[in-house]
């Protein structure tokens, strides 16, 4: 454990943008090294002004080449950028999969941008509230955009609702089936649709269907319609490109939507809410599993429930009666 | 709240295998009822014998079908069966889809048959503790076969292993880049491969990349070797279908390996320890938000940290310390 002082000093490091300071801290959070929990509480207060943009679809639609250029635009308008790239790991095999992520490595040297990826937590699905809080800190480290790149596959997807100010969901031609099971859910945490390879063939049927199914979701008064925007994210020359400028004016205009409704607020609120439900589990789980770890109990409960002679509800209530107790109302 | 002496006279008809009692009891669990730790402490000791087959693969793969020619088969054989559709309901429209279950009607009739549907936890993703407690209502009615039938979407899939002792994955020919995805993970949980449409085109192609990619799969010694059956579940005349019969051998091959190997300790052991878990978060939980909850002290917390004047570590310790203390070690 790092002493108090030096992580002081790291974090008035990350207040300044220090970019060597927020990837250390990050390490430090990502791992939940046990001074983590010091580091959050002393950089929440510097967080919750950044502009969060969800990105998610699936494998190969082209999230990144997408990310790639709304970073270029961002800069373009002076505005600084972190970007989370959220990796999925097989919860078998272990080991992130880097993709075409090399391609973001042009913006490496710009002090402006900061590009971490995280891995997913596999096995127990769904963003760790390590994404959480790396999100909290590249907030404190100044940045104006960070754009949190999420695999649509999953529970990943579904999250990014919890965090991300604007969700751009990066649809492709031709997902035939696809477009019906997005109608149940997806679609309906998208502010904004990227129809990517949109010079494809079948473009015009993908970009009427997805129109068709926007045009029948019930919006109430005032309500953000989500919109399809066609773009072309990968092209030898910058005139093969398409629509970048409108995917990016769309999230600008979202922001505005946000703040002069006040739908922010909701936001914010539910952002927090969901922070604060994930810090609750990890600490009781934590505090349970100290209590029961490398004493051999575990097992032997778990060995008692096979042989027939217990059953979880009251392993559960037993260990909270020895390890838990509430506290009588004064 | 039901007395505690109705509970009881409805768990001893599910002892003899009614099936009102069974579905009375499925909906308290489901729901949650207050009197659901009771129930399950009291018909635990009477479970854990049943063969549990899970079976996953995207919509539309043909599970039900296949399900619905499984059931034929064991009930051939003298066995009970009992079945559970885990439906995903989106997390927005909620509403579970009911889509083809309706051919598994033809079973409602037959006593030795018992069909139940779930909804999975949408938002939260996986499956909930509700499904692991209704399979053990169905081994405590005395179902010698438990099938649980879940969409390979996401978070289920890979919670089926957890449950059963047999999981068939059902996969389609000319899932293309999906066989890249699926070596990285979900194939790992496949005892048994069903290469279902096997009579579509480009069948014979998917069959030799999947026996392919289960051939590179590193083995230990005496491991068992997932296999791939071709299967077609559908088709006007019964000479029409394909593969049942081997199918259906190949789950008695593998309960059979397991029993040989004794790894099937090895699976009950890991079904208890999830059990457990998650009787651990729902508990743990309960308490806690029963201490927020209606009090208005979580929007208070949130709120304050949305101002930047609390953060959720320290909000949680704080709730930790008021609610819950730990007991001295005598």
């Amino acid at each position: 454990m790092k002493k108090s002082k030096d992580i002081d000093e790291m974090i008035q490091q990350l207040f300044a943008g220090n970019r060597r300071a927020a990837s250390r801290l990050i390490t430090r959070v990502e791992n939940e090294t046990e001074d983590h929990h010091e580091i959050m509480k002393k950089i929440y207060p510097r967080t919750g002004q950044a502009t969060i943009v969800g990105i998610t679809g699936s494998g190969g639609a082209g999230k990144s080449t997408l990310t790639d250029h709304l970073i270029q635009k961002f800069r373009e308008q002076g505005k600084t950028v972190g970007v989370i790239v959220v990796d999925p790991s097989s919860p078998f095999s272990g080991g992130a999969l880097l993709g075409d992520r090399i391609r973001l490595q042009r913006h490496f040297l710009d002090d402006g941008v900061y590009i971490r990826s995280l891995a997913s937590r596999g096995c127990l699905g769904g963003l760790s509230s390590a994404t959480y809080n790396v999100i909290r800190i590249l907030e404190a480290m100044g940045m104006d955009i960070i754009i949190v790149e999420t695999l649509g596959a999953g529970q990943d997807e579904i999250d990014i609702i919890h965090i991300a100010n604007t969700c751009i969901l990066v649809a492709t031609p031709g997902m035939g089936d696809d477009i019906q099971a997005m109608k149940a859910g997806i679609m309906e945490i998208a502010d904004i649709i990227a129809l990517n390879k949109s010079d494809l063939e079948g473009a015009n049927r993908s970009l009427r269907q997805l129109q068709t199914a926007l045009s029948v979701a019930s919006l109430e008064e005032g309500q953000w319609a989500p919109r399809v925007i066609p773009t072309v994210s990968i092209g030898s020359r910058p005139e093969d490109l398409k629509g970048i400028d409108e995917l990016a004016s769309a999230i600008t205009e979202h922001q505005e939507y946000l703040h002069t409704t006040r739908s922010i607020d909701k936001v914010k609120f539910e952002r927090v809410e969901e922070e604060l439900g994930l810090v609750f589990k990890d600490e009781l789980q934590r505090l349970i599993f100290k209590g029961l770890r490398g004493t051999g109990k575990k097992r032997k409960y778990i060995n008692s429930i096979i042989e027939g002679k217990n059953d979880p509800y009251s392993v559960v209530e037993e260990i909270l009666n020895t390890y838990l107790i509430r506290k009588k109302k004064k």
